[in-house]
């Protein structure tokens, strides 16, 4: 007997629940015209994911609720599996449920409530304990949602069921190497279980995380039957026959540096687009940050609805300034150029009579970026254009940059990016057109806020400070454990102790797109006030 | 039978877990002195509370392990009872454990994990499942850890295993009104299951929380024997005679708008003092809200720790920079005079090439602002003192304030105090001494950035404001059950969708003092790009 499954690979808004229930309404349209007899979405794909504390509003979830009644009368003849969050008296499900003719086929309560990570879903939901099965044309069809196929127990449960296939809704938001993590562990539970299983995620950005697709279906050996493009809307029928499903087309999935590429140039074409902004500027310094975002700014959006600006200091060298321009005529990108002498010299005259006497510091840098944020955000006010501010991970790691001026900005591309990372997908998008000149990769990297500065001069070397943030940051190794795996104890000294000190100015950062698996944002929850110092007890040799 | 029991309603510093080892081996020695038989200190005292992000870290779970075996081998003679997180292998508790004579007498585990709020426990803990009991003097004594009382489940359980008395370790932030609800909610349980309670909470600031203590002996009619005063710290001892305590002093609970303040000047004072900074400084525009900022940082620090800046424009009228110095003046507190004039017209000379031909708009308004913020700025990194940024709960709910202008600072006070408790503290402190001008709180608001500038003529009075604002922010009404209420549509209308659209804003702001029971942060996750627009349906009539 022969069963055909669409995957709904879609991207939907958070909250646009008129919109969201049109989209699926129509692919349930497109997939019953390819002889589907099942169509299925993704995770809480009304509302868009994650709504986060839209859920304790009533009136949202009543939304919601009239959102899947309209849809059950609007589709008829193929069952459509959709998510959304159910609200039962005082209870409240992240649900699956199937809708077919008119009537409700079948209701799940997603078992595993994920409360770790950017997941906040104890917050949010009470916890299912049943499973939940469903028949088409003779296949038993069990309902999971995301975190519940992570671990085997689900899954053991459905197959003792009776079940044929596992459906699976899903919001998994990327970072590096994900998809291959997802596939590895969860084709070892389908293949313990011997069950074949659909498996349906969202593509899109939603403030700081990006959800990539890769939808699939593996076969009751945990073999990969087919995928879905990553990053990309998708609608795909794979047919079953005898249980288990027939080969067809298997999209590869990207080298990493490509796909976080991919996530960047989404996360921000959805920011900008969710948001209603016209268009993007940024600043544009010579840097391979800045040069970087542009790139990914102009491949996200269209150049024409890029802007950049050269803010040059006495302190900038000529060679930058020629480098912004080449950037900005390689992509064909509008500039403007506002030295910011006059208005730093004119908060030099307003503030001597306090500062007489006192020599120059940070405070006069400080001054020198905040002027450049003032200047952006002028042009992002009168023009309705999103700032896009340019700082990567490393740097906002350890404090190395101006609250108020090069952190002004609506939304922050490099914010999960190391220096490092910025290098290779600059190389990246070089062998894609030469966008970025070869000297803005080569130079050392430098604030340009003092003379002959270089970040080198008050940091480690990027090559010596990444991993080691990525150590204490994203994998909560202490500093000894870190100076055990080799690294230099004043690196790891001095970077650690920046990060520890500077978690003030992460707090007041705007939104970036999440590429590793621990971002800056709802990801790290550290507190500001804190005694904690990591690297308190590294002694010196 | 008599047995003594002392309540340590301590202030405790996150992270700094030498410095509260120490300060819980004094007190218990203190106890001891004073012939106590048990000593109970509050939940998770020896890390400190939130420790948040922190608690995911191995080094920081070992070290707070080793401090409870230095208490243990330096306290003899007396039962300490301390909380603190516990690892077991990969298990992680909230625990509470009672040391005696270099032993542990008994260990308990949270039970009941609040993952609501302000609160992340599932994040970090696993759940306990049993009750713990022990025994000093012939008294059996109940363990439990703060949410574990609020409903009656576990003290029936407790008394069921034979407990003669509760004893209850908490970190229970304030919120206007929440000592009130605390007694009666506790008291009813008490009095339910016919059982005394000793309850132990911390004082202090810690980023946007506060802790007002209060802390409380009921006896078993539920009735209150002992308080201790509100946002101090008070180490108290009770004794229980015949399995009842003695009534001792009872603390009385202040007035809502004196807790307020008092839990501001704590916020402040803490936030100042566990952050390292030499004072504070900020602006003082001849206003309400920079002047009752004023007022409670000099309160907080003394005068000698607070300057001020006046930064007049062309649109500052003569009485602003009169009342701004009359308020220094009065608190004794150092000011500035700084014209904005030269910066402002140096942007508007190096955007007028850009500029040429668009009118004015709010960003010529943001611009000054910006310019103010720069200053405010420069002075804090000259100096080392901390920003205090003045903007209340009714502008950062309708976005009325420039972001990296009036909302630069490194706190913000009054981030989660109305525009009209805000007139209600002013009004109180001038009861105390006559700080805040008359003319200042009598005069109509106005941000003064353009020409007879009024906030009424952009928003609805704040008298219809501000309940819009905490019926649709802190009760997650709806627009329409807001409008049901008798407010007009054209002011639900304007003050949701501002609400709406300004989560961007929030989110880049500084932390503030929660003083509602449902403040910006860590409590109201919205996301920015979402399509949510509460008063969409609402028709003007």
């Amino acid at each position: 007997m022969s069963l055909k499954i669409a995957l709904a690979q879609l991207n939907f808004a958070v909250a646009d629940i008129a919109a969201n229930t049109a989209k699926i309404i129509t692919a349930a349209e497109q997939a019953k015209q390819q002889q589907a007899n099942v169509v299925v979405f993704p995770e809480l794909c009304v509302t868009g994911y994650p709504p986060e504390d839209l859920l304790l509003r009533e009136d949202f979830l009543q939304q919601a609720q009239q959102a899947v009644d309209d849809i059950r009368h609007n589709i008829h003849g193929i069952a459509v599996v959709t998510g959304y969050p159910q609200a039962h008296g005082k209870w409240r499900y992240n649900a699956a449920t199937v809708l077919l003719d008119g009537q409700v086929l079948a209701e799940y309560h997603k078992n595993a409530l994920p409360n770790y990570g950017v997941f906040d879903e104890h917050r949010y939901f009470n916890v299912g304990h049943q499973t939940s099965l469903f028949e088409v044309k003779g296949y038993k069809l069990a309902l999971t949602i995301c975190e519940d196929i992570w671990t085997g127990d689900i899954i053991a449960k459905n197959r003792k069921a009776g079940a044929d296939i596992i459906l699976s809704l899903n919001a998994s938001p990327f970072h590096a190497g994900k998809m291959r993590e997802r596939e590895n562990i969860i084709c070892s539970q389908i293949k313990e279980a011997a069950i074949p299983l659909v498996y349906v995620n969202q593509i899109g950005g939603q403030d700081e995380l990006v959800f990539d697709g890769a939808s699939f279906v593996a076969d009751r050996n945990g073999k990969i039957a087919f995928r879905a493009a990553e990053f990309e809307e998708q609608l795909s029928v794979v047919e079953f026959f005898e249980k288990q499903p027939q080969a067809c087309s298997i999209a590869p999935l990207y080298q990493p540096v490509i796909s976080e590429y991919k996530a960047l140039v989404l996360g921000i074409k959805d920011y900008v687009r969710k948001n209603g902004f016209h268009g993007v500027i940024l600043g544009l310094s010579g840097g391979i940050d800045s040069a970087l975002v542009l790139a990914l700014a102009a491949d996200a959006l269209g150049s024409n609805q890029v802007e950049a600006v050269l803010m040059p200091s006495r302190y900038t060298q000529d060679m930058s300034n020629e480098d912004a321009k080449l950037e900005a005529e390689a992509l064909g990108v509008k500039y403007h150029i506002i030295p910011i002498e006059p208005a730093v010299t004119a908060f030099g005259a307003m503030l001597e009579p306090i500062f007489a006497g006192s020599s120059e510091d940070t405070t006069e840098e400080n001054i020198q970026a905040r002027c450049r944020g003032i200047l952006l955000m002028a042009l992002s006010n009168k023009q309705g254009r999103l700032l896009l501010t340019t700082g990567n991970k490393s740097e906002m790691s350890v404090g190395y940059s101006t609250l108020y001026g090069d952190m002004a900005g609506g939304f922050a591309p490099l914010k999960d990016v190391s220096k490092l990372m910025v290098y290779k997908l600059a190389e990246y998008r070089n062998t894609l057109s030469p966008v970025i000149p070869e000297r803005v990769i080569t130079r050392p990297p430098s604030a340009e806020l003092a003379p002959g500065q270089k970040d080198e001069d008050s940091l480690p070397p990027y090559a010596v400070l990444d991993p080691i943030l990525a150590l204490y940051i994203e994998q909560d190794k202490s500093a000894a454990e870190i100076v055990a795996m080799g690294y230099p104890v004043a690196a790891v000294k001095r970077a650690i102790s920046l990060v520890d000190r500077n978690e003030y100015k992460r707090r007041q950062s705007p939104p970036g797109i999440r590429i590793t698996p621990r971002a800056f944002g709802r990801d790290r929850r550290y507190p500001i006030s804190s005694a904690y110092r990591g690297a308190a007890n590294l002694v010196e040799e």
